[in-house]
């Protein structure tokens, strides 16, 4: 008998109505012969409630007390699930995280899986049981309680997927991986399959369906990732090795990010160790920094540019004021108006031409960018806020997304 | 440096401002140089809430589940409280039930303390930390977490005083142990001081303060039990052992029961093997009975009635339908008009004439009564509710409650 791990976000628990559906829907698989491991994650918007909870109690909620709260939520959804599956006669098990065998790094809130003793899952398994994990959590070898962060849950079930060497299957509130973000680009399409890697650039780049994590863990232990809505029963996208399937695309996916910060610092003394001295200092202020360009040295300065994270802007300013502080002609200049377009795919290792093809339809449609970036399968732009839309339209209608 | 546990209900802990008042409490205490151990419940009506939100999953939640999902709420207000006493500066610990040391029997929903490993707790006092305990939860020798019904953080907090050999405090949102439920005698005495004995006998008759469980610990162990107002600083009631200063009064308190159900069963052909079978079948159907009085036998039958919980009388007629079946004879009455009245006091032992004084005041203000039940050092009598309030008034001012 065949084993599946399926994870339910928190959009499709945020009520015992909601968890019912979701329970027949286990069941159908149940029935169709499989063993079945279902992650849940917190009941709707739980998490964010308990994350105002500790900042009403306090302005810098601990760590520790934080994980300890915050794992309670996939706890309660894990408990009900379990009891609608009993009373609908199918035998079934919750687990915390530690109960499961989840076995984290020492650090807090943001913390690693560190290994997982199937043992106990895989006994409950063999008594015929449906086994309801806890999602988002583990115990580190102290056994203190501490969560995986953005995306635990999917981290959780792709690592058990791993574990169990089976399927793993995501259900959200979308109805799988898009080419571009239908939000943005309404005739966007969604994509039957797409290769781990550039499921992990889409991810890294913006996407937000999938957390990069979850599709590393999977690439590694080669877990096939199917993600679909928890609410129809559409077919939904297939995150798996990159094979003939999916080659013939040389661009599968658009994604663009929002609050994007540019930072300009004007006329550095031209040395490399000023400019090694700029990200060391930006390191060690925990910024990180995205898309980086230089101009070409004028009368022995440079001007250096890099884009980070909006919310950092505080951070980047003050680790920027020793470099003032040393270099009197350093002036720095900020623009929060940008937004990062990229567009992914793997077949842009084996056709060139995608980022000529981008820049003519950029330069058609009088769309200026400011930076360009490329790796392997992806092609980043910076460009001012208010040529977000008519890029998007574009770059999709170009390619075909 | 001497330890004190304390004990914060869930009134006490009904919202963030509530849990700072709380935390200043524990702080003026640390204050005054003792080491803190603190047991939470859950925050305001957040078990009910739960309970709630498994009522509406099904029908009868599993138990195993229900104890996974309740714990969670005594873990949220101990992460917060934690939170708090950091932010104000004072080095803290939130630990899970299981994490405390906490070792249950195997029973879910209304589990026994089988042993407490102290070890942890100590340790992280010898670290000057205060430490905050999850209430009402344990792990059974499986790992799984298992609850201890009502006055579990209570009997939590009881259970820790006595492994720790220090003394207890339970804030609660009374202000102590009262002669009488001043809800229903405005004029009652609040105590200064009660005996083990005296305390657990008005727990079993009605008096809502303290569980039984709790002060049957405490009692075992000699661990002094102070019940005191969460709210103000007004002197509480100290639980203690039977000595000179507790023995002087022959009555100590009153307390009434009501959703009393009174069954009688007429016409049962006297033989001890029908009446032994009666009170099998109602231990099989899970029926506690409390008072218990028979007729003598007239003409080869006698009348037999007990009184039980009003919530059990589906129960007891299902389980009676035996009985009426084998002896055409028998006919079933209940009345669920009864209340039962109970007047405690250690001094009953040594001083008679408390029953004789009852029963002459009863008299005197034309209550009647139907049972009358005596223990060691305690009298109850049932009665029909529209004699409550006179009862209480006439009792009370005879023994200057």
């Amino acid at each position: 008998m065949n084993t599946i791990v399926q994870k339910f976000g928190g959009s499709s628990l945020s009520s015992i109505d909601k968890m019912k559906t979701i329970a027949d829907r286990v069941i159908r698989n149940r029935k169709n012969g499989f063993k079945m491991v279902v992650i849940v994650s917190a009941m709707g918007k739980t998490t964010n409630n308990l994350i105002e909870l500790s900042n009403q109690a306090c302005n810098a909620p601990s760590k520790r007390e934080l994980d300890m709260l915050l794992a309670t939520g996939e706890q309660v959804s894990a408990s009900l699930l379990t009891m609608i599956l009993k009373e609908k006669g199918y035998d079934s098990i919750a687990l915390t995280g530690q109960q499961a065998g989840v076995k984290t790094t020492g650090i807090y809130c943001n913390t690693k899986i560190a290994d997982i003793d199937v043992s106990t899952v895989k006994e409950y398994l063999n008594k015929d049981k449906i086994v309801i994990i806890a999602g988002f959590q583990g115990v580190n070898e102290r056994g203190e309680v501490t969560t995986l962060g953005r995306g635990g849950s999917d981290t959780t079930a792709v690592a058990f997927a791993a574990k169990l060497g089976c399927k793993c299957e995501i259900y959200t509130d979308v109805e799988g991986i898009y080419s571009v973000d239908p939000r943005l680009y309404s005739k966007a399409q969604k994509l039957d399959v797409i290769s781990y890697e550039e499921m992990k650039e889409m991810s890294q780049l913006g996407a937000k369906v999938m957390e990069c994590r979850s599709v590393e863990i999977g690439h590694r232990y080669k877990v096939p990732i199917y993600v679909a809505s928890s609410l129809s029963d559409a077919s939904g996208t297939l995150i798996k090795e990159w094979d003939k399937q999916v080659e013939e695309r040389s661009v599968t996916g658009l994604s663009v990010t929002d609050d994007v910060l540019m930072v300009t610092l004007k006329n550095i003394p031209h040395s490399s160790s000023n400019v090694a001295e700029v990200f060391t200092l930006l390191a060690e202020a925990g910024v990180s920094v995205d898309i980086i360009s230089q101009t070409l040295p004028r009368e022995g300065f440079v001007n250096l540019s890099f884009t980070a994270s909006a919310k950092d802007y505080e951070s980047v300013k003050e680790a920027m004021e020793v470099i003032a502080q040393k270099h009197s002609s350093v002036e720095l200049e900020k623009d929060d108006e940008i937004i990062k377009l990229s567009v992914v795919g793997t077949g842009m290792r084996t056709q060139s031409g995608v980022a000529a093809k981008l820049f003519r339809v950029f330069a058609d449609n009088q769309i200026e960018f400011q930076q360009v970036t490329t790796s392997e399968i992806s092609i980043s732009y910076t460009l001012d806020k208010a040529f977000k839309q008519k890029a998007v339209d574009v770059a999709a209608t170009a390619f075909n997304l």
